[in-house]
């Protein structure tokens, strides 16, 4: 399937380079800059690049799952991926901090959302799952816009099917491994059980980074431990650079298929108030990049950023935090070029 | 050239009536319904119609011109279309007030964004005419989502060129008809000036409506007056039915070729608070609602909907307010079916 | 079950008339006044009236549904009960318009929310049915706050149990009566055609009013007439006092038990912005005053406010609107004393 | 004392005209116009009028008391002053409604805020009264930015000394004539009991307009009839223009002193969110304006515009709506010119 | 007097361990879990636990003081105690990061509020300090949610009487020791001065932690390092762990009594921006748990978080915070448990 | 010229000291204390200091320059002047941190606003060069409010011409060293590549701080590096304090004229929101405090603070930050007197 060219005719394309037309139809596809198409202009796709409805072709592709059923608290984060893609506008094709230049290298596209079954759980994931089948059997590496943390469950139900069970890293206020909540086995605080229960994860390559705040009791912990998690509080984080943890977390994490999962409240609430279980004293975005840029190397097949919740975002900087965390995930893909 | 497909794979269709799919790919493209695509779900075009970046084939479009260099107090407008946009996935296809049902008669997409020079109001507003003079070569109506007032002014430039100068029927709380502000031609308050200046509006087909506010005396009324303007104070309007006034202006109108110009602060600020300069104790939502119903029957080439400003409208309101009110202008174009 | 006494102890009376303490232990439950007890003081129940777990020794009784599992656009409305709560402090005992005085005739308390079960729709509407059928069996009359529309099937359920089928008078933007939603036979736009497919209202004695804005077609208004429904649209409502329609309504409701269900997004969103799919051109506050107050006389034994959605309502505006009308529905009560 | 030209220097004048200096300097204050100072340019004055800090030479002036501690619920009317002049920037000179232009005929400055003693009510309130003594003892006349209710009381006793009981136009939602609240006389529910008690207003000649909502009874409402006020509830001005009341209004004040007390939550909240004890289904700012128009040839001798609370109020709505009613006042007042 | 069960029926309790009733039914108050009432559900006390009107039978009570008379800039804070409970809701019963199961070991309820006199400060303040000896009167420790600074004063009147003079833990950006504000004694920049004056402090056993900002000179605290205390400004905290700090104001607190006052602008206004004096460059929230935290093992028999002003805190992100600090000070009373 | 005593007459004086009137009439200008005036009283200029339309006798001023026709993406900080000034009536006239007491030694006032010809950013940038140039003509030291970052580059067309060419410090996300955005030279990414073309810094004498974010890639780092800047990265300030980078910036600094020109987005989005280009990880306020304090003993001859965006601002919280920091630039002018 041909690349959609989403924000571009060559009316749009500046005199001197025609660079705009050209940036969409190039070996590989690139994000318009400012010159190009200013930032008030285009449909918010992530960073405006091209729309495809499947991975056709795809190295990596920003995808959104809309879903916010799972959440216990405050609601929002089915408008998560709009809102993450509206900020995205403001990101350029470079990182400055690592030079990674991934649109140089990879071909990524925004390949829309999931069709959510809004008034029913187990079909919402259902769907989720079997859409993710198709977008990751070719190999392209969804990198997800949520939604709440349930998601990443029916995810890696379908990215074990291709790739087996994966290394996890997972940054978060929470360890999400409660057996039920309300009763019911799929929420945002379960996802990670069912992983262990139906063997998505190897417990010995889970590394939950961020945990904190007030608790049911000591049960939680103690279980992932139990399972063979390495489980860092955010106690363990304060005052301090996260590049030492990263790289054990390498050495964790070995060469296997690993899987990255960003829950935005793993953040402290004064830099990302846009969630829905947002808890103090927590990362920093500082923590959050070295956290991810310390990724680098791994072999990640795939990555989300989730539970913003723009409803309580209200001037955009819990959204345009989660974009760039994205796009720092982007940027540490295997194939990646650096400048 | 062909529509794109935006929001839709065969994945996301519904087993049962494989609706989404074939809304997009029947004879006249369908806004998704919220059983084919739930809200939250799907990029944000406008209503999240297809996108294609000319107007190919189509009888009317929803565009973006994200302009705000003209505006003399607050600013914003820039983010106008995508606000619209988003707030749109909220509408449906068939008009419940009238029984318009649009998408069954024309072919509409969304053509996106002109493409603002935004540091050259000259350079930028000459964009915009040439821009609008593709879009409209092969006769398809533009519906505009702005940017604040300016823009109506190179847009009408290009309309001149295919229509000759046309009727206007002009909605707003203020003239818009100075020669300069600060010492410039081109500025959201002159651009029926400019229009007047350059023939481009026939003025005894003109009317104004929802007038008011403080002024810098009463030379702007007379002005438009001693043209031949109808000017209709918000004061004529209060506590009334607009359906007796639209009986008048369509008889004004005749059967030439008639644009819709519809500043959102001719609404009461209650109602639309996300705008640049707002006015006190002017028109209902209903009455805009009835203005634009009563245009019925007449030979509507165009129309626009411009000063919302997303950073003063914080709940989403002006913008789906503009939205709806964009809406019920394409239910209005010559051609449409009513079930 | 003895009443609790919330917000007082003899410590907080005044000297001079130990009213508060008296307030709560006189024959009827009083809510507390700016004297007794200054607004800003005191733990939000409804009015701050005392609190109770059951609806022992209760004509009346306000009770929170915080569920939003059935909204297909926005969500929030979990947050309602505990908004208007919080809004409802400003409420004084007396209703200047009308006399009314139910807290000199009526027992009432804050009976607090229906525990949801938040990840299974099915599970959390049968929790709602089980929970009224208790709080209604001594005829205690619920006056609900919600959550969003599709607690009204549950409700009408127990009710039904009790009372047989009741007429209807459903205030909102829409029909509410999809016979699916998403492949969903629960959902916010289905609970109407539930109420008619298990005989929980009787449709002769059904008006809905307010309804306008796009729609999927002309069929869902057809259904319910053909039903027998009365359709009241927006239009039919605008520039009017809706007095000589309540006439008619109450004609048509007769001396059978009545149930006032009242979507906010009935009014125009410029009064009521903080809800989840707010449709333009509406009723206005003062027309939703005239419809409950035109209920006077009827045989009304429960009411619902539903779809306040505080994440969009960020200055309380909606919230208190809604408690205002839950006030307006309690003087309508039959028993209620006019002074 | 000397003009105070806050906003301009020889600079800043366009070279055609130099009609931004001249506006200062010549026989009447002008407040600049867009083209003479850009909006966004300028210290916030009202209307960005020159500055001095006493009356002197002044036909009327503004004048802010940031006074809240009378607030019984909800506070921060301390910086309704600022804000309302923040909002003003936009107004310009003439009202195209009335065709008034009070700046060619009367002399106006912003003449600052009275220092509030924040930490003691009655010595603040014996502030206010002294510091209105000296600003209207050569006949300027006061147009008041509230700050809460309270004030119209020191307010009056100022005017009471300087003109003898007035006549009294008072919009709002509530009567303010308790005695006391929570044990003490001063505060924004007993201004208008004070006023009667201390005879600084001619019961005869008071008009209340706009009372409504629930009360603690009806006994405010039958002491102000007994004591000869004019009680307009809200339901009497429901659907209507009050240009027909303000006849009889006008009548009611005859010839005598009059003074205009509007407290902004005798609107809607629709239109004016950002006050204290909003109440539904109030007036229109279309009534409001009526209002006040309706007040034309009256001796009117000073105006209040109070209960602008900018905490509540997120896109400045209302305290625009409260700076454009303070325009309408200063439009009425005696010897102004009408174009 | 017998807890309250204020969000509980048997109705609400899970079948299948019917926990939540006996949740609250056991030996110890125990909050809500968010299987046992979804955390939506639920009148909102503190952590939605029982509330009684007096402190019998308990060892430590939440207590609001909705008092913001006192305040010199923004106002708002009356509203803390609500907003905080609010968002309270999150809140478990276990802290993660020190194993503290307060919950296991002392009962705790919330006692709602002091009646706030809200027009005469003296009488206010006398209310307070009446208030509070019969809270504590049995020995339980008042964890108080304000409210602004001026509440410590009277608070620590009541306290004296039972404790004698008491160490004082200040954190906060102002050292609050004027002697007068606008010539009034009571108001929020004077209370540590009224202390000192009463003796209700020893002054040797006082520290300051996160003073900042511009002043009005070097007086402020000079004064305070005459009268002994240690006083820390931001500057010395900036960049490092707490924790030494804290290890020297143990030994400068011994085995007395202590009492710690908490005003939220302490904290760096980027995690804290609902506040009336917020100052750039302070705590950081790690900074503030980490001094809490070590306060365990000192004899702490009160607490106060003060100053959080709802109106300025958009997204609840202070309440939070507040509700979050106030249960780290629950966790460090003598005879917490840990697990 | 003699100064504006903007805010007081001898009626807001107390009668004690007659503080405030003194405050205005000695020596120095001083700004009001909040016994003076209490803060929400009075007409918002810088800190409530006396304004003047010159800067006739004055060592520095505080200056407005409302334009932001520069920004490629969110707009609004023409409104930042106002709301600095607005949040400024929190600042007090010593700082607390290095005892810098700038009022006893400087002569400072507010002198308002640049009339900002809006619809033309040539002529606006020749306005501002040309105001600027009668400030600074009598060695006044300009402490501009911004604006945005392209007011820089007129702003130090004018310094040249006093002072020749001066070492600069930037703080700043981005290097802002674009040669043309979409096409023009003037844009708020361009200044500083104007300010080397026309000589207006020396190159060696430049360091930027705070550099970070996606960017088009490395050749805007390089351009300046091979200019002679020194840039410090975000990456190279994460985890420290700033002073000893401070020390090495004195040094590279020397004696030399030196212009501070401070990009409120080199501060985290967490603490500066209200801005149109926010950066993830950027510096804190701690740090921004940091390099002004760091610069005491250069020769700073003018600085400014730019890119506060209001609309975005939802607390105040970004424009308060700029108060200060422009508070601090003040403080570490020569000559100010350290207590």
């Amino acid at each position: 399937m041909a690349n959609i060219l989403l924000n571009v005719s060559r009316r749009n394309c500046s005199p001197r380079s025609n660079e705009l037309w050209r940036c969409f139809t190039r070996q590989f596809n690139k994000p318009p800059t400012a010159n190009d198409l200013a930032r008030p202009c285009g449909i918010a796709s992530m960073q405006r690049l091209p729309v495809q409805s499947t991975s056709e072709g795809l190295d990596a592709c920003f995808i959104g799952v809309p879903f916010d059923m799972g959440a216990g608290n405050r609601v929002g984060t089915r408008f998560g991926p709009r809102q993450i893609r509206t900020e995205s506008v403001l990101l350029r094709r470079t990182n400055s901090g690592t030079g990674a230049a991934p649109y140089d290298s990879l071909q990524v596209a925004d390949v829309g959302d999931v069709h959510i079954k809004l008034f029913n759980i187990k079909k919402a994931c259902d769907g989720i799952r079997d859409h993710y089948r198709e977008i990751i059997k070719n190999g392209c590496k969804p990198l997800t816009m949520g939604g709440d943390h349930t998601i990443t469950y029916p995810i890696l139900q379908a990215i074990k099917e291709k790739y087996g069970p994966v290394g996890l890293i997972h940054i978060d206020a929470h360890e999400d491994t409660q057996d039920v909540m309300i009763g019911e086995k799929i929420a945002h605080g379960t996802p990670f059980f069912r992983c262990v229960e139906e063997g998505l994860i190897e417990s010995k390559r889970v590394v939950q980074i961020g945990l904190r705040g007030s608790c049911f009791g000591p049960e939680a912990r103690e279980w992932g431990v139990k399972q063979g998690f390495r489980c860092v509080s955010a106690e363990e984080c304060w005052h301090k650079s996260l590049v030492p943890l990263m790289e054990e977390v390498r050495a964790q994490m070995g060469s296997g298929p690993v899987y990255i999962s960003f829950d935005i409240d793993g953040i402290d609430p004064g830099f990302a108030p846009g969630t829905g279980t947002p808890e103090i004293a927590g990362l920093t975005p500082i923590q959050a990049v070295e956290i991810i840029r310390g990724c680098r190397g791994l072999n990640v097949i795939g990555t989300d950023l989730v539970e913003v919740s723009p409803p309580y975002d209200t001037t955009g900087t819990t959204a345009l935090l989660g974009a760039n965390l994205l796009f720092e995930m982007l940027c540490v893909l295997p194939g990646v070029k650096y400048v």
